[in-house]
């Protein structure tokens, strides 16, 4: 494992978010995880930051509005099955863990855990977030919320980052 | 001039725009550049994202609220003097094109020129904004706003991305 600088991956690390990585967000005894797609990453407030979007249709909304920080694991293997199951599949029907044989190692900085595969991962404590106002969303990007599930933007500070 | 992969210079961008670089928009009549020090890139919303932070004391305030887009010039070269004048000093009381002798280029793809000095430059239309609501802004940032002049976020489209 070795620690790496947050924007020297980041081009790697879009590439392959944009195929899907994994968000992992834990309060108290509530966990999941669920693919993301979409995510930036760069400073503000002084900080590293990275900034995800989680829908308010989604199971791990509830717990992520609860949590105080959260992961995000890139895999750099071939992950497409977990990831097509944790896009499409809900916490709430399902132990995604278990059903795509996802093992979690302790976050080093978070209590969110990592998903232990091979990859880069964020640990980041949410410092701010954003829920989406459609007042201010470009009116061609409406097509994207058939179900007014907006999203709310969290931005984590990047405690730690690494690959394995 | 040529093109680049918006994400691929995103490193290198970001070490420059820590240092400063120049946030550029036009509406109308209505011109100013502000220095910026901080920023997000990535993908959001199936597009190239970039996003910055402009506080709702700033001149360029007023402008960028009524704008379609606006440009970030990434300077490579040494413009310390510009970048300092043009972070400090308002554009109410000051032309800071004439008083930094910034020659200005015409966008591409954005009504907001960028600043004609070698760099990466990113041409990006509005597409999305959220006033920071302090309510949910960690306690520990707060002292970056002891004005409570709080950023409003821009997220940008990224339509053109090129370096000279």
């Amino acid at each position: 494992m070795k620690e790496v600088d947050y924007m020297a991956v980041a081009d790697k690390a879009m590439k392959q978010i944009k195929k899907g990585a994994f968000l992992t967000v834990r309060s108290g005894e509530k966990l999941n995880t669920m693919t993301i797609g979409w995510a930036t990453i760069g400073f503000v407030w002084k900080k590293p930051i990275f900034m995800i979007a989680v829908r308010d249709s989604r199971h791990t909304f509830g717990i992520i509005e609860e949590a105080v920080d959260f992961t995000v694991s890139v895999p750099s293997g071939d992950m497409k099955a977990a990831v097509m199951f944790c896009g499409t599949k809900s916490g709430r029907d399902y132990d995604k863990f278990k059903e795509c044989r996802l093992n979690t190692a302790d976050g080093r900085k978070t209590a969110s855990p990592i998903i232990d595969i091979p990859g880069i991962h964020f640990e980041c404590r949410i410092v701010f977030k954003a829920p989406m106002d459609p007042v201010y969303l470009d009116q061609t990007y409406e097509d994207l919320y058939p179900e007014k599930d907006y999203h709310t933007l969290y931005f984590g500070e990047i405690l730690d980052c690494y690959e394995f």
